[in-house]
């Protein structure tokens, strides 16, 4: 069980907000951001009947519930859970698509202690069975976003889990991965660079 | 925001677990073990790789959290809130599968107050999009199970809209879904039906 500050919603009351950000994590509230982004993303291509794209609720195990009468079920004990799979999937142009979004401060590299090993283990089972599946990495300072897909994670996956790589440097990102158009409407259009992925069949479609 | 009776998990201590389930929902109790077999079987999918669906968390509306020093972050006020979109949602022989589990202790028919109207909409979404989306609809004192495409959903649903009807008859289920087989192993193997589905083209792949 881990304790996500990156999580955070703008409803959450912080009782002690330093407390929980004691995890070697370099992305703090600035992740919240992006993720939003993405979200607000999602909407208008949800709007405009261009893809179904949602991100899952936040796990949450539950422990405690109260009913009060006449009033809604109130959650008195729960935890964060860490998530099993990524945090976000749906469908463009009949094609599975899934994946996670992380933002990094870090101006050279993103660490990959940013990735849960169940995260990425779900990228490539998803993308074995034909679905397009990524991360979208944001370089918060510089205001860079780039997709990288799971063909391109995995070797970089292989070696970080081997212990031989700690993160993937911006070159490597620039040279392998997709930049992703930010300052467009609207903003963080990634399914851009999935049309191109999909329109190169640069994906296993399918078994 | 609604409170979910049948969303409890067995972690949950009810305090008052009576107040909870006043809403006039006829699966209460039995709708979890109903969404438990299809988390088992999902499990049985991915641990034999022949799909990844997952079931998505409970949304929770986070409102309060405690830090608590040397240990995890602690949800101490949430509620549940509506769910958008549908439980399960996934990647099977490359075509991209949502569904949602529901069931019934009524025996002669499904009442359509059971599923909420923007997981509906949801679901003709993912359809138009070229995914798969149905509905499986568990008659517990029967031990049958049915899958409903959205094809099958659309004219019932707008009848139901329109005022004209409330529920969808054991008959009409039988006649227009897909029983899925129930004493096998696993149990509610589905996809079996999937397969039927995906293999007849009875839907729409890809734009």
């Amino acid at each position: 069980m881990i304790n996500y500050p990156h999580k955070k919603t703008t409803t959450i009351k912080h009782s002690n907000q330093q407390v929980g950000r004691q995890q070697a994590v370099d992305f703090g509230r600035r992740g919240m951001s992006f993720e939003s982004q993405i979200v607000k993303v999602n909407e208008y291509y949800l709007a405009s009947q261009k893809a179904v794209i949602h991100k899952k609720p936040t796990p949450v195990q539950i422990v405690k519930v109260d009913y009060p009468k006449r009033s809604a079920a109130t959650i008195t004990e729960g935890y964060f859970k860490t998530p099993s799979t990524t945090d976000f999937n749906g469908i463009y142009r009949g094609v599975y698509v899934d994946f996670e979004a992380k933002e990094t401060t870090n101006k050279t590299s993103f660490p990959l202690v940013n990735v849960h090993a169940h995260q990425m283990k779900h990228i490539f089972a998803v993308a074995e069975h034909g679905g397009l599946a990524f991360l979208l990495v944001k370089f918060s300072v510089l205001d860079e976003i780039y997709l990288l897909t799971s063909d391109t994670l995995l070797s970089f996956w292989q070696e970080y889990e081997k212990g031989d790589r700690k993160s993937l440097k911006r070159e490597e990102i620039m040279t392998s991965g997709y930049l992703v158009p930010s300052n467009t409407y609207p903003s963080v259009d990634y399914l851009k660079v999935v049309d191109e992925i999909i329109n190169n069949k640069a994906f296993k479609d399918g078994y």
